[in-house]
């Protein structure tokens, strides 16, 4: 276990840690005692039909949403739903490599086992189940990762998710974003530091850390952010010092073996696990009422490549963002991201299902 | 000196080393012996006025340009015109770190100093004239890096260039290749096995150079490339399987500091460094009949940064390359690409000017 005070409730505020029990994977073996980090923000009504679920995106966690998306001001209202933030597993919050206690020793760091988006979804589940007696959720919405836990929740779960907003991510991986994945895996495993998973901090892979937010700095941001000089609006006056002031303290504070299990989920995301491969049949499962929302300028998930999966989904629509900031536009940097999910999520939310 | 067997006529074919003597550089320092390695194609006629200039790109040389471009078939006639293809500093084939003979052994290695596009470009019309006594060229056309050439040479020696053709590349690199090639660099100087550029053997950086090989894998090849499996057609059985057998090879035979010292150059590459940055008057200053080619998938050179350069070049069109392979389309790969090459240059050629 290793004490890295970014996973930390003096950086990530109000959460709790709640227990779901023994956690057993798709992929073989098991989380002895899978503790999830929950965040929620309203209240839950009697009738328990005003629940919203955001699950988080690789790297990221409930913070951003609490900071970004959600208030009174936003479609994500806390004053109208009870909207329940949780942490993936491997997301340093939730039972992790790094932080394994004495009942997830046998998994501590590079023994930590394979996770899947399925898994997520289905410790999410049990969660909302169990702890709050949700049954079914007036909308599931995530980014990302988060947008891969959100297809995974309306195809294995059509009778809970009444509607869903993936945002800037794909039901079924795409190998261009697998191999973009793999490029981040091998900065990162590459580093001396390393050492098989088993450094003593951080610290100790700093380099990897580094070279991997590079590789975000490329992929992470359109070609016209860095052209325009978008960086210039965030007060900084040069590339380099927005990679040094920005992308570099925001993943060399991560936990390399962390952020390795959120990436290998992300690179096998893929609904079609459900229905032997065919994505036709498991996207046509879904009942919800769907938006998905590509990023117009996102490299990682291009509208090409969600344009396709929207169309399989029946009684979908296809709502583009514009942001020039590409993938990264998730932070809601540019003034004119959130008004844009703002309006769709209001539409989709006012939607009657 | 390092004995790399892959920069050798075994594998290159046929060239000539010809030295043009000492060559002081933009950035400070000179080549003692700056010795340039020509591949010719053809005779040049009594009038010295059916010469083309092929300058190389980053990890290539004239070799693909002899297997794939010039040809009776081709556009590039060698029955018509004398061809030139012109190795640049650090391809490994000319002058580069590795291969230091006595007369730059000051310059081997960590200590080689760094060379402009630019450099090269006076390197190559020293040649021309000095060599062969060409004082014009017919045109002058390459691919990527050869293209930032490409537009050097008509930027610099406007008098001198009736026709150019940059391929896939770009007269001012974008900050966003700039990170790519940062990255790539990265990937490559962190293997413990670069020692700070005194390796033993380019074995030595083998993982530095197999990571380099994956983030061309996503950067080099479109995302629909990867989606519609397109190496299917070049007899792999999975993207792995093609990682391993096209890519990998191709780079880890290769000189880390060669490489390092080509893409210092492309990063840096700007025909606005002969106008105080201006980049409009120096592209106005072009007189050569210029066919602006970028390929559509292109993720390093994409048309929307190819185009507003076109527009500043006075006379000049923008021939947009189909080729879902992207960037690396350049290796002539897809049955459909070299027709449109041809047709192009063919048109270009038959310009009067």
């Amino acid at each position: 276990m290793i004490d890295n005070p970014f996973y930390s409730h003096e950086f990530h505020g109000d959460y709790d840690l709640i227990s779901i029990g023994e956690l057993g994977l798709e992929e073989g073996g098991a989380i002895p005692d899978c503790q999830l980090a929950v965040a929620t923000f309203g209240t839950l009504n009697e009738a328990k039909d005003n629940a919203i679920l955001i699950p988080t995106w690789y790297s990221g966690t409930h913070q951003i949403w609490r900071d970004v998306y959600i208030g009174p001001d936003h479609a994500l209202n806390p004053e109208k739903y009870f909207i329940v933030s949780v942490n993936q597993i491997g997301s340093g919050l939730s039972t992790s490599p790094h932080n394994a206690d004495e009942a997830n020793a046998s998994i501590a760091m590079s023994k930590f086992p394979h996770v899947t988006i399925g898994d997520n979804v289905v410790a999410q589940e049990r969660l909302l189940r169990e702890h709050f007696g949700i049954d079914r959720l007036a909308l599931v919405v995530g980014g990302s990762m988060g947008a891969q836990q959100t297809y995974e929740w309306a195809v294995r779960f059509p009778d809970k998710v009444l509607r869903a907003a993936p945002i800037a991510g794909t039901a079924q991986n795409t190998p261009g974003d697998y191999l973009i994945a793999e490029a981040m895996r091998e900065a990162t495993v590459s580093d001396p530091g390393w050492n098989g998973g088993e450094y003593s901090s951080n610290a100790d892979v700093l380099g990897g850390l580094t070279r991997q937010a590079h590789i975000w700095a490329v992929v992470g941001f359109s070609t016209e952010f860095w052209k325009q000089e978008v960086w210039r609006a965030l007060e900084f006056d040069s590339k380099e010092a927005f990679l040094a002031g920005f992308l570099e303290p925001y993943f060399t504070a991560m936990d390399p073996n962390d952020l390795l299990t959120q990436s290998w989920a992300w690179q096998r995301g893929d609904v079609a696990r459900h229905t032997g491969g065919d994505l036709a049949a498991a996207l046509g499962r879904i009942t919800a009422k769907m938006f998905v929302m590509p990023i117009d300028e996102d490299q990682l998930f291009p509208v090409r490549d969600c344009k396709p999966e929207q169309q399989l989904v029946p009684g979908s629509e296809l709502r583009v963002i514009n942001d020039v900031l590409g993938h990264l536009g998730l932070f809601g940097v540019a003034p004119t991201y959130m008004p844009q999910i703002d309006q769709h999520l209001g539409e989709l939310l006012a939607t009657e299902v």
